[in-house]
């Protein structure tokens, strides 16, 4: 095939497109098509937004959430339940729990969870800092929020034969969560529901 | 939802994902954690293909395709037969034309098809400047190659029409091409073979 980008002038979009997770070379195509010819301020605004995550997003240096400032408002609220510690998997699954209105501990995001598939272990969890975090000497109970899917489960699997290994307490949230659900997609009473029974 | 950008500082990155064609809230969330997670460079490259695009990409003058000259390579080639202008919908299309090594004419690319539903109708295809360049003395044939689909078809219908009562001689490609597919994903054996007992 002779595409040059002189006859393709969107192949170096398409190919910056297709980085995107789950997009493939058709849809790369319809996307770029569909940037340029009806919404060019769309990818003006992708452009921009992109940008500017990049150059103001960090993570925050205690719970390693995506954060504005090194310290996320979360771990920056000296109100909070000290004693408590909830891991879970995402941001998005942090703000799940926060919305519950369930729970006022403080937080450990992981940033992803075991995943032989994609390459992700343990290392790359950055497990060491969870029992650093945990072991600040006022945390008293570390509650495993991770999804209750395979790779959730070996992922609290694994946190908990080292936290434990510490000495310290370890819960996870019950069992009413649906099994094979993702903590953010689930509904609220269910997951407040959850963290009462947590065990 | 409390969600501030504070609490999740990836929600302006996210709501401008959603400006893709078919990417809904779950999608662009985790496009969003893949590229500011795992990915960067991914997203720095996105970035900038998005802005060097915009700025370097216009449509021909000429045959309206994308290029990132007021005159096109094929439209700038003076080799080729200035009697055939062939239709298609998109540069997709074209290239998928250019690779059969069958056609020696011009183009023009529609740029889109009518279609009721996303609100294309026959003033957002430029047929105007269709007729004006299938009337440049030269073209003594349009090739309508349009897709064999419901919205191809009746875009090639109304081409049709306004072409032939211009005088102009109208020919589709031959429906080798298989009923209900995209040109762009066709063999290249059937196109050529189509391109030659068009009618
Ligand atoms: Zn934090
Ligand atoms: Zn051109």
């Amino acid at each position: 095939m002779s595409e040059t980008s002189d006859i393709q002038p969107l192949q170096p979009l398409i190919v910056a497109l297709r980085r995107l997770p789950g997009v493939g070379v058709k849809t790369a195509q319809r996307m770029a098509f569909h940037l340029m010819q009806r919404d060019q301020d769309g990818a003006r605004a992708l452009a921009q937004a992109l940008v500017q995550t990049l150059d103001s997003v960090v993570h925050c240096q205690r719970c390693h959430t995506f954060s504005h400032q090194t310290m996320c408002p979360i771990c920056s609220d000296a109100g909070r339940d000290a004693a408590r510690l909830c891991v879970v998997e995402t941001p998005a699954d942090l703000a799940a729990m926060e919305r519950t209105g369930a729970y006022r501990g403080y937080y450990f995001v992981l940033m992803g969870r075991i995943s032989p598939m994609d390459g992700v272990g343990a290392a790359d969890l950055g497990l060491s800092q969870l029992l650093a975090r945990a072991q600040d000497g006022q945390v008293q109970e570390v509650i495993l929020a991770t999804s209750f899917t395979t790779e959730g489960e070996a992922t609290a699997h694994m946190a908990t034969e080292l936290l434990k290994a510490r000495g310290l307490q370890v819960t996870r949230l019950a069992r009413g969560v649906p099994v094979g659900s993702e903590l953010e997609y689930v509904d609220l009473g269910t997951i407040a529901h959850a963290l009462v029974e947590r065990r």
